[in-house]
């Protein structure tokens, strides 16, 4: 009997059976697409299995069974659950690996839950040669389940600096892949700030392609060290395959999405989540889509600070962690709204090898929240709030400069408004109050004692 | 026979009601809360008549009825409907004047036709005073139901400084209501700009309540003449009724919102709209309440540049159009995804008077989309194109003095962000594809040669 089963055999599918063997547990793999099987099957041996029919795959594993299902997020996956059901023994475990909306798993969770059967909503990170080598893996729903599974998890999971696996019981229901939606949010963060560093040493520090995979590779081996970092110096260093030319000068400039970013976006609304810099880069990406392109080029030949791109790698350390805090506050507020209880460490640590937004400063987040500390906001912690100090005159400079060349800058700017306002005793919303009250009666509260007031405007009506 | 009928007479109901009869119609008005048809009662004449019950109010209208239903929204209109549909004739017409989820209308809209009934789903802006006065209204629908209610609408609409009504037929199913949320994301965008415009005053030139109140006041003579100008010239004015201070000081720094900013972000995000001020604005107001607020106060002590107040007037006229560019930018993008034919210029005409953002502006607009002009944004206009490259040196200056400053500026920033976007031709975006190509295979376009692409990008490997 195999310990583990794996349906949908794409690359991903496939890679993540391998990684499985690899660790020496034995695995079934099946597909409805017979040429996925038969891909499988050059890699058979004693540990892996390939199935062609359901009832072959369902009866070769061992109970309670542990199914992971990795296929296209939506209907396939509803499809895939309701044929597994009849075929299925009650304390069976059905594994959705794929990036489901975590409304769905919600929904999966509780429905599977009549039949006896535990469903967990995994997110998982590292592409492709992450699923070969070790992804970030993020389970949410029954503990006892994911214990059931822990050990296979844990072998295939990427493995931080210190030797830990980045894999833990994230927490109930769809949390699994509400962490991973928020891993992604901040990923188009981070991009984002990345093209808009890019953009300026392009644009205002005429950098060659060159030069700037040099600075990249440079940041990469100090506090900036990320793996979106790395890959951007890479990017930059790739030689066009069809030109003599740098790819990065060929590739169209118009961002495409899958939504996972939309999502944490639309649940921000719902929250009340102040993710600024999240909502930029995923409305840059729509701008790269909307825009007229019928301007003309920005041209800056203004003086350029001899500190620039120290400055710039400054900023775009702090308007990385912006983007950690979003995520981490969007969590927090998850949590309370939904009744989560969500381990914060775990899910830092969870980040830090494997994933896409691995990064050295993920692990000082899971210092930041060890020991059970809650922190309303990530800059609430002393190296957090140390780093604020130090680089925001960097960030400043950055917009400033931004602002003078005509570069846009979104979630720069985001980042740094976001820093001015997160511990502001004053921000100017009792003029948006003030107004409503004037225009619509909404009423207001007052800074100086108890209740609801309302202010009879119009004196000379 | 009664000519229109309205229900639910708390105050925007019985105003509406009141504000039909004054010019002249005939009006029954029913509530399921009698003292609010009591409170109608002591208005009785021969065009004004209070009902106490379903029947005696339906059996009050000619026909085709006109009813307008002015409750809140949710729930409570569809149980309303459920009440009417047995007691209507074939031809009826309800008009919902709520803040109703365009997403309700276009359901309502589509249920009642099966009961061979029409509904008019209308956005109604203005307040209280609008109400009684003359509002602007946005009704969608069937058309020929629109022209049955055109008489009684259009007497009651505001008028616009050449005498035209704030009123037209905007589209099918719930564009009447699609456009009123935009219109209220507008408003959020504007007054976030309203505030942090007040917030640099007071902090960075240190004005004092009575010295802004003057220079809001001087604006609104201006191209920036706008209602929401002007009343915050008035609400800095307004004395405290508690304290001997300004009421402005006392009000708590808290953003509230009843949601309708927040619905036209969501659709935003389905339709890849970058409506980044509105966004900002939105989640403004998230910060207002989430802010740990365990900072100190900004004190700038800096130089404030002579021509600061006039860069200001400047900045806040041209982030004002970015609000309603994107605004008009939202609407040509739903008009296309859900299939409407809108009236641009009809639209911005509805706004010109009685609504919350009515503005000297929306005259201009109205022009920029004259004799059925297509412009993909508003700043293609040469009116709008004009006032971008007159004024972006302000915007340009005013966010560089608040990054210097600490002031954050999250709807200014995003403005200008906007405006070295929208014509750009060499957005960063390529670096986001590669990025995406490199990490998880999702190819790419070339801005040389048709088709989709993908790099071999690891060659070390």
């Amino acid at each position: 009997m195999q310990q583990f089963g794996v349906i949908g055999l794409s690359v991903m599918g496939k890679n993540l059976a391998l990684n499985v063997r690899n660790h020496g547990f034995s695995v079934s793999g099946f597909s409805i697409d017979k040429p996925e099987v038969d891909a499988l099957a050059k890699y058979e041996d004693d540990k892996l299995k390939p199935c062609y029919t359901w009832e072959e795959f369902v009866d070769s594993l061992e109970k309670p069974r542990k199914i992971l299902v990795q296929i296209m997020a939506g209907d396939p996956v509803d499809q895939t659950i309701q044929k597994l059901i009849p075929l299925l023994d009650k304390g069976d475990i059905i594994i959705d690996g794929g990036n489901s909306n975590f409304h769905d798993t919600n929904r999966r969770y509780h429905e599977l839950k009549k039949h006896g059967l535990h469903f967990i909503g995994m997110g998982v990170s590292g592409g492709e040669e992450g699923a070969l080598n070790g992804p970030a893996l993020m389970p949410g729903g029954d503990k006892e389940a994911y214990e059931e599974a822990a050990p296979i998890l844990t072998a295939m999971a990427a493995k931080t600096e210190d030797g830990r696996a980045c894999v833990s019981y994230i927490g109930p229901e769809g949390a699994g892949h509400y962490v991973k939606m928020v891993h992604n949010g901040m990923e188009y963060a981070i991009m984002q700030e990345i093209s808009e560093v890019y953009d300026i040493m392009r644009k205002v520090a005429h950098k060659s392609n060159k030069e700037m995979a040099d600075i990249f590779a440079e940041w990469d081996k100090g506090d900036l060290n990320a793996y979106l970092i790395e890959i951007a110096s890479q990017v930059l260093r790739q030689k066009d395959d069809l030109t003599d030319d740098d790819v990065i000068d060929h590739i169209l400039n118009v961002a495409s999405y899958k939504g996972t970013g939309n999502w944490m976006l639309e649940d921000a609304i719902k929250l009340g989540t102040p993710i600024t810099v999240v909502a930029e880069a995923v409305l840059a990406r729509f701008m790269s889509k909307a825009t007229t392109r019928e301007g003309k080029e920005v041209v800056y030949d203004g003086e350029v600070a001899s500190d620039l791109i120290d400055n710039l790698g400054k900023a775009m350390y702090l308007a990385q962690i912006v983007a950690y805090a979003q995520g981490f506050q969007q969590l927090t507020m998850a949590a309370k709204a939904y009744d989560w209880e969500l381990n914060y460490p775990a899910i830092a640590q969870n980040w830090e090898a494997g994933c896409i937004i691995h990064a050295k400063t993920l692990y000082h987040i899971e210092d930041a929240y060890a020991d059970g500390k809650q922190l309303d906001n990530l800059f609430q912690d002393p190296y957090f709030a140390g780093v604020m100090e130090k680089n925001l005159p960097a960030l400043r400079a950055v917009v400033k400069l931004a602002a003078e060349a005509g570069v846009p800058t979104p979630s720069f700017s985001a980042a740094l408004n976001y820093l001015e306002s997160i511990f502001n005793p004053s921000l100017p919303a009792n003029m948006i109050q003030a107004q409503r009250d004037y225009f619509g009666a909404h009423t207001y509260y007052r800074n100086d004692r108890e209740g609801v007031y309302h202010t009879e405007w119009y004196e000379e009506k």
